[in-house]
């Protein structure tokens, strides 16, 4: 059995997810999937760094985490102190797992870590929408020059197979438009709008459940959601759509009437993300509410779920529903695409 | 670029829709996705068999099957008149497409067809339920034990990704229960039933419309989700579920008011076929008449539209959702078979 060496590429809720699943399932990994891996080193801007070729202890920097305290810390042997791309680039690993924040102005720091690692002959599994939605076709052609796995599962809908999905169960046909709700926080405040709530009140309790943040436009504006319809026009419909491009409009003037009006006539507002092919081929794609028949199954799809649909020529469209946020299922799309970086190197 | 030399076992609706995606997709796999093919031969017991090592023309032969010609025609150059296990050991093929008839009996003749195929250093891609849900674990061991692959995507869910999916999305975690509605005609019936229809009125619409056989017992009493959930179970779930086991009730003592019943206490029948694990990690499967509330999304799986929740401990429950028969789908099924089968090899 071929152990994979990891490096953690920034260490905050979402990867501390992945750890814990490593950790957690570790043996079960092991006995029956064929998998086993060692963490080389993990390195986080705020959390510090630290690197041991024999093995950081995984359980123990979890352990510190929940403490508050630092990869820095006694406990945890090992070579501390150095920067997060000397540490991609020195620890000897054979992939990185980027976890680093959404940056959707220049995708950095995520968008240098990335780079350097593919450089550096690393297969990289990222959550970070940033890097993928502005530099989608560079970094793949990157991927693809040196030899290297890229995989972004859970930078949309989280740890729902989206993209492994696609990859391995879909590519035998075009796919000519792809539809859904692609953001929790916002489906969540319009269905709680949808029970009577005011808009105001909704996103403060959002705020409080920790779906929202406390600086709410990246959600409410539709931000997010543009990010993620960009990363899968281009990865999923082979398209060449810029984050930039796509039409947008959130949900901040939508009001308890129009939703309550919308269900008189068997209908819902939802915030939909799309990217349609024409007939040349060209993709656009759009983020705006948009008024769903109940006959529709997105109408029924409540919450802070997410889910997408896919159609393609060849049959009728599927649906796929899950978990669109959180670390444990971010922290599962990560783990999920290591496991396929693991099975595509050892084939 | 390799190319892929098949042979098609079984040429009736499912595997002519495989043979139509690969005729009208040629180029577009050939250039997108780096597959590349040759039908080396093409046998079913009724329509006779051919076998051309040059290649046998796939269009021709769609072509005679429409007009309702047999494979022997002298349109299609090469040799005639082999048996199917023949062409199977004789043809010089890397991979066969088995899409015989599903015989839930003893699973021939399908069963013999995969086992040759396997024990010839072939893989195996096949729709065909009978030998799957019958003998999962020895065909599964077999295929280990001689390094090949076996593949069985439309065996549920047509060309909805359910296994491919699994088996490069999901399995970073153990799966602790799978339920769904995994047979479309009864689905069918059921939906129309709510509208009002009589059982004996909508069964006779549903054997017209071509989505149930004039002996429908497959469906109505259960034996075909039945079948479905054996595999579920068996390939998802890791267990050693026996067909014969599964507790299995139908649709056919369910009334229209019955139905009207549930509606006005918010509730649908449907037909749920389930796999669950207990404590101890034995799984147990059925197929019933089940009340499901409007809140889960199930009760809004309507027509003959299939769909599946699968649940982990690591994260909520997930959806997927999409036809659950007809020769196109379930033969895009077998299609993006072939390409993992490819991309798996070729690594």
């Amino acid at each position: 059995m071929r152990e994979l060496k990891l490096i953690f590429v920034g260490f905050g809720t979402v990867a501390q997810g992945c750890a814990r699943h490593l950790v957690n399932n570790g043996s079960f990994l092991k006995e029956r999937r064929g998998f086993d891996y060692k963490v080389v080193a993990i390195t986080d801007t705020v959390k510090g760094s630290v690197q041991n070729e024999q093995g950081v202890d995984l359980s123990k920097a979890l352990s510190l985490m929940a403490k508050g305290k630092k990869l820095e810390d006694n406990e945890l042997p090992g070579k501390k102190g150095l920067s997060s791309l000397e540490t991609i680039k020195s620890s000897g690993g054979d992939a990185i797992i980027e976890a680093t924040w959404t940056n959707l102005k220049d995708a950095q720091p995520g968008l240098s870590h990335i780079t350097i690692a593919l450089e550096s002959g690393l297969d990289v599994a990222t959550s970070n929408k940033g890097p993928i939605a502005l530099f989608y076709r560079k970094l793949v052609d990157l991927a693809k020059s040196k030899g290297r796995q890229l995989r972004w599962e859970s930078t949309v809908m989280s740890g729902t197979p989206v993209f492994n999905m696609y990859e391995f169960g879909l590519t035998g046909a075009r796919i000519n438009w792809v539809k859904g709700i692609l953001n929790g926080t916002t489906n969540y405040i319009l269905t709680e709008m949808a029970a009577g709530k005011s808009y105001d009140e909704t996103l403060k309790r959002a705020q409080q459940l920790g779906y929202a943040e406390v600086e709410p436009s990246g959600d409410v504006e539709g931000y997010d959601p543009a990010a993620k319809i960009t990363i899968l026009a281009n990865a999923l419909m082979d398209a060449d759509v810029r984050f930039a491009d796509v039409t947008r409009e959130g949900i901040i003037h939508i009001s308890v009437d129009e939703i309550k009006k919308a269900e008189r006539s068997s209908q819902r507002i939802k915030l939909i993300a799309s990217a349609v092919k024409d007939q040349k081929g060209n993709v656009t794609a759009s983020v705006e509410p948009t008024l769903v028949p109940d006959t529709d199954i997105l109408a029924h799809v409540t919450g802070v779920m997410n889910a997408l649909q896919i159609s393609t020529d060849v049959q009728p469209d599927i649906t796929i529903m899950g978990p669109g946020a959180g670390g444990d299922s971010a922290g599962y799309g990560l783990l999920n695409d290591i496991l396929s970086i693991s099975r595509m190197r050892g084939k």
